[in-house]
């Protein structure tokens, strides 16, 4: 395998509240060398979570993307508070946007979204065993719940407003994780 | 459905070469407001590439992720110039990452990545009917091309170095449209 770039300089040049943009000045193995921008969030990481009831439905809530300024269709997710782990974050959340909680919660596997230019880290999670609790959340507004049989996951790929890659692939590998028994 | 929050304000708030980062006041229809923060980033949208051979392979390109540091195993994408279609784009871009051009190309779905704070949009492009031609891009380092049979995907998602959320969800929707005879 190559080896990495070296990187020769790495400079912040704007940030915001929530975002940090930093230069990133590389050499490559070959010798080339290119300025290149991304992202840099602080943090624990974040959880997606693939909740799933006794009916054999996953949980979907339908909440307003202000990049997309539009309602979606997705998975509860959030962010990793300080002194979590995945898996509490993930049971915390799906209280929060869905209310409802999980006995039995795993690791399906850790998700990236433009890893070019940022370098965010998502955790799948798989919760069973559901349990009705509302918990208080920062949510301007109440989260719509939705359920979606397992079964029918392909149609649920169709619509335009489920459309996050992250989501898709998360709800393909925990299908796929079901089906093989494990 | 829930009425879109009513948009107060949007200010620019920090930008560099590439990203630009906005300021978004809104106010939810039950009377709440909340501040976000989102990012712009201008362009025509991008492309990503499933490009099956004859031996019903995929083609992978190996290529660092400066956000993760990290070489990473993905699909070809990138984004589409001023002028260009999606379907134009992504024979480009496949002839430039990964040396092969395609005689037959569709579009699959769109994807978006962090919708709650980027606006990004993403075409998955289904191309097959593959011939070898290598055209010059703007990579630093030839990219390394890895073929991957698409009869083993799930051991493909199972690799950490493939962890790209929008690559997983391209490849099982390419999966389902094939396995259906579509």
């Amino acid at each position: 395998m190559t080896a990495k770039p070296e990187i020769l300089k790495l400079t912040k040049v704007a940030s915001s509240r929530l975002f940090h943009i930093e230069s990133m000045e590389l050499r490559f193995s070959n010798g080339v060398e290119r300025c290149y921008e991304r992202l840099r969030t602080g943090g624990n990481g974040a959880v997606m979570i693939v909740a799933i009831n006794d009916r054999d439905e996953v949980l979907l809530v339908r909440e307003y993307a202000a990049g997309l300024e539009e309602y979606v269709l997705t998975l509860p997710k959030g962010l990793i508070d300080p002194g979590e782990d995945a898996a509490t974050a993930a049971n915390r959340e799906l209280q929060e946007e869905a209310g409802f909680g999980a006995r039995q919660i795993e690791h399906v596997r850790q998700l990236t979204a433009a890893p070019n230019y940022m370098g965010h880290r998502l955790e799948v999670m798989l919760a069973r065993d559901l349990f009705a609790n509302k918990l208080e959340g920062d949510e301007p507004e109440p989260l719509e719940l939705v359920t979606w049989p397992m079964n029918q996951l392909h149609e649920l790929f169709e619509l335009p407003e489920f459309s996050e890659g992250r989501a898709i692939a998360a709800l393909c590998l925990v299908e796929h994780r079901l089906r093989s028994g494990r």
